[in-house]
């Protein structure tokens, strides 16, 4: 256990915001000094509820706040001021201008995947790269559908398994809580270049990485679902591989013949188990679908994209900290401290 | 509180049934002495998990849950012997023909609403009729829409405002658990009859209703939506109504105003208040969209078809027990311990 | 039949102005003089396809346009000059800006239901104030939802049945064209006020109409959905009912009992039919579910958002032009074009 | 032109049979001899508006179609008297059990994609095999998917490039006439089998192809989308790609640049360009997604479920027939009859 709880802020109190300063607060080696946000309505007032101390992300929203009736405790500078490590959950590109003001601040901070790599210079997902990361000023905990790429693949590399590796990408459309006001309708929308950015993203985190993907969003909510076709070095059995994988904390086996047969059902499943927020941490892969030919092998599996990057945020906090050095007791505190396990059943 | 615990049993693990185990499992004066089902996949390994004796419904199931690794304890009979109270939450019409084996077994019982209300001669709803059902040997929780429907108008009634109610309702087309299943796709499909059928089921919980309804099946799986148009007894004022309906304890205000523009939001919402499942068990009803023009009053409202029974239930079972004989009392104790609120925000 | 053809310019090629093209292009009595639009991809390269003389909407597209390869003749003002009357397809609000420019050119002009009634300070529905639009410089023909309650309450007010009329709409949330850009998903979205616009711009076309609407956004893409609760002057039998609808040409009865259960069945139909772009121009209202209990009835009616209001338009750009003085004849020439039925079984 | 016309009888007057007969009776060297059904519904009532002559496929449904008031001209007995060759378009696995009634009757069968191979022993595509086919007592027209994977693999055969084929497909959940009946909704359903069907059903046409494919059912219902990535037998231009794929007459490029960025423009496009039903016969490929890396290329395109089989059914009809040898004749008199192109825009 650290001496000090490394002091954080949240800077975007939205889909990954909230998830990441409730498992902040779920950690024994952290304290959650407060959350930034510019909403005035329903959303930011269960922040209030739960009695995170509120800052205004921006001078212009914080009267606004006041007057619908939000807690405010000051602004974004004055969170920042209490914290060691801010993690920027803003929406898209917002990221990447806050940036100057975590810096002015002297704060270390994490940026998401929505953000390019150039910004921080380093990218993130634990199992990979957390030594490395070490003491660094600043890191980017890439996208959900690159962090559980990194996930896979990284465990099919260190069984000395992997060649190349080629993916077709479902995204869902849009996320349960603002699937009033955007998404998509009874159509499919390949996204307008191949290779999708997903492969090279993945990169960013593992140069070694033979990875191209193509990508296309779907008209549904629950999560994204990957199909791969993997050229190993070598032809093995389909226990060699299922052993890799299992080397892995973060991919649990789900099985089509324990009814798992579609991604409403793993989402009921986290429901069931009791999960915050029906979180699936894990990329959820299908153990009877893997399927091995000669030197290829071909699976597929379910990514939460509002869940999967929570563990790989707390890990980044303690690796920007720098004071706990091995992955390994990071990987095994965050994932006790959020109920991650290998199988559900 | 009750000398002896009131012991049920709960038949059928589904979408009622599994929420309707966890909400006896809360209740001070209850054990829930077991869970039958004849599923033998993921969906009763769940209750294996959370230690609730499960039981096989059918004797022909009991061999293939064994073999699937599902622990058993005994059959449907081996788990009414040990019940007072039965809830059934079969599938529809299911649930009919269980009601001999629960006569046989001496033990009382609940059926839902997807039965017919002649099956138990007595259709329940706690704020309408929970004194009726004192010491009876069984009665009918109505379904969702009725539930709702009985509690806004009773609402009305009791402030002695109601003449006659006229209602669209658009109904989700399936459950999230079995989504992959079977639904409707990018149409709407009306109910093949004016008036559906929720309408008279309202009546046969309070006879004196005036109550017409129009029903639509929509391609959401969240909830329900009604839209009323009610004619009052005299003009009155919109605070008028809105005193009135705060009379339940079981109606909770939301608004547009906050964000809650839709129903994905309210649902979100209960999410983020930490709802088990997130469960809305209110009737959440938009008070900014509540219009009064002379003696008509309009108004919408989101129902939770997984959740609004279950309070119903928890206090039918009361009910039938017959000892706790204060509608008010069984009502209270069953909010506080479902967390049950007036508003949310 | 006219002695001379009347000039049509259609301004704004979306899903409106295209068939509104298609069905100016129909009528012998009237010449389409050129579609105006901005798009410069495949959507406006299908009317120089089909040799429709196409006009830049604006200088600034006009050269993309050309880039593009889209053959343009000219600009939005030489459009005009050709034209007698010109029907307004913008999108909403465009179109209110585009009036100085056709009051600059001369020209008289129809907007659509989008735009204010203030506009023009007339809206139109051809059954209801044909003979009152002779002439005119210009109107509106109102949107499909509110082009619907007037044919049907038209009916039932010819017949003198009309008391007062309450209605619940469910609206389609995105077009299919446009489906891959908005839309919602897996939620249900109420209007926002209560009544809804609908009723309001009933009165815009017919002020003695006492009719109060609400709305709801629901997931599909095919068309709106009514359910109407019409208080009648007196207890009258369904046959009359169904003898007053009768009178109007452009109500359509389908039935569940044909198997038309669903709005996707009546698109089914109008495509089996040969319908161009499966065009439903009536309300398709469902005969057996019309229900009179006592002085009131209840009944349900799908719109084709897409295509009722294109009869409307014909009929408008005659009463504009004003040589033809007869609604009926006017109606019926257009009906004839189009292929439109009172029963399509 | 051939002598005498083939006379044709259409079994199954659904999604696909109602195509067939409509692409029969527009054929100059064929005649429609009648259609057969069960329905006694508006569907069927369609086919005698169309004045197609009407058969009942089962002596139990004559008596209902009677009634119904559908002109019923005989038994399915009948009809097969009258034809040379029959094209089952009956539901999945009734086809099969049809076989002997054709059998008995002397009259040559088209099977769906939907039976086994092993029914008739023979599998079409009219670019792959067309003239081992000619004279055959039966053939099998594979299914909507298994034709676009044969007709781009062969493009790519034909050019010598093919090495091996990895497929990713997503299947459309249920066709829109009866998406009121059955659908998915929100989810993702992964098959569940790696590899699926299709693959292993594409050798049943050409024993040659190295593909494995991987599919999952989408919540839409437009047609399918295919992700592929093809090794070829060494490292090409993008040129050298798209001149292979213009040999095939049935594949169609579209362009993400003309703003066909997903399947419902490209289903609008068919609407506009006037195609009956909105059909798509062609495989439509956007060339802007196509991108070689080295000797890998990776291409998307859409299958019209609905449509894509219909030139080919048109086709084998003549194979059986067998007085038209050559494969690009017949090829090209469909094309032309169904106004099938090489490009759209």
């Amino acid at each position: 256990m650290l001496k000090d709880k490394i002091r954080v802020a949240v800077n975007g109190y939205g889909v990954i915001g909230r998830r990441v300063a409730d498992a902040v607060a779920l950690q024994a080696d952290m304290e959650l000094v407060g959350v930034a946000d510019i909403a005035h309505d329903w959303r930011i007032k269960i922040a209030n509820q739960k009695h995170y101390p509120v800052f205004a992300a921006t001078s212009e929203d914080e009267a606004k706040m006041r007057e619908a009736g939000v807690l405010v405790e000051g602004s974004l500078k004055d969170l920042l001021s209490k914290a060691q490590v801010v993690v920027d959950c803003a929406p898209k590109s917002v990221g990447a201008s806050n940036v100057t003001k975590y810096q002015d601040a002297g704060v270390k901070f994490i940026i998401q995947g929505g953000e390019k790599h150039s910004v921080t210079g380093h990218s993130f997902v634990a199992e990979s790269n957390y030594e490395q990361t070490l003491g660094l000023q600043s890191t980017r905990v890439v996208s959900c559908n690159t962090t559980s790429i990194v996930r896979t693949l990284t465990a099919l590399k260190q069984a000395g398994l992997l060649k190349r590796a080629r993916g077709t990408l479902l995204r869902r459309a849009t996320d349960p809580w603002e699937s009033h006001l955007n998404g998509i309708m009874n159509t499919l929308v390949p996204e307008a270049h191949i290779p999708s950015h997903q492969g090279p993203d993945a990169q960013s985190v593992d140069p070694d990485l033979d990875v191209i993907t193509m990508a296309v969003k779907v008209p549904e909510t629950l999560g994204h679902v990957h199909f791969w076709n993997v050229q190993l070095t070598k032809a093995v059995s389909k226990e060699e591989v299922l052993t890799a994988y299992r080397k892995s904390s973060r991919i649990a086996f789900v099985k089509m013949s324990e009814g798992l047969t579609a991604i409403n059902t793993i989402k009921d499943l986290m429901m069931e188990i009791g999960r915050d927020r029906d979180n699936l941490y894990e990329v959820a892969l299908w153990e009877d679908l893997v399927e091995v030919k000669g030197d290829e092998v071909f699976y597929s599996y379910m990514v939460d994209n509002q869940a999967i990057v929570i563990p790989e945020t707390i890990d980044a906090i303690r690796a920007l900290d720098g004071r706990m050095k091995s992955a390994k007791e990071s990987i095994q505190m965050t994932n006790a401290s959020l109920g991650i396990r290998s199988s559900f059943i």
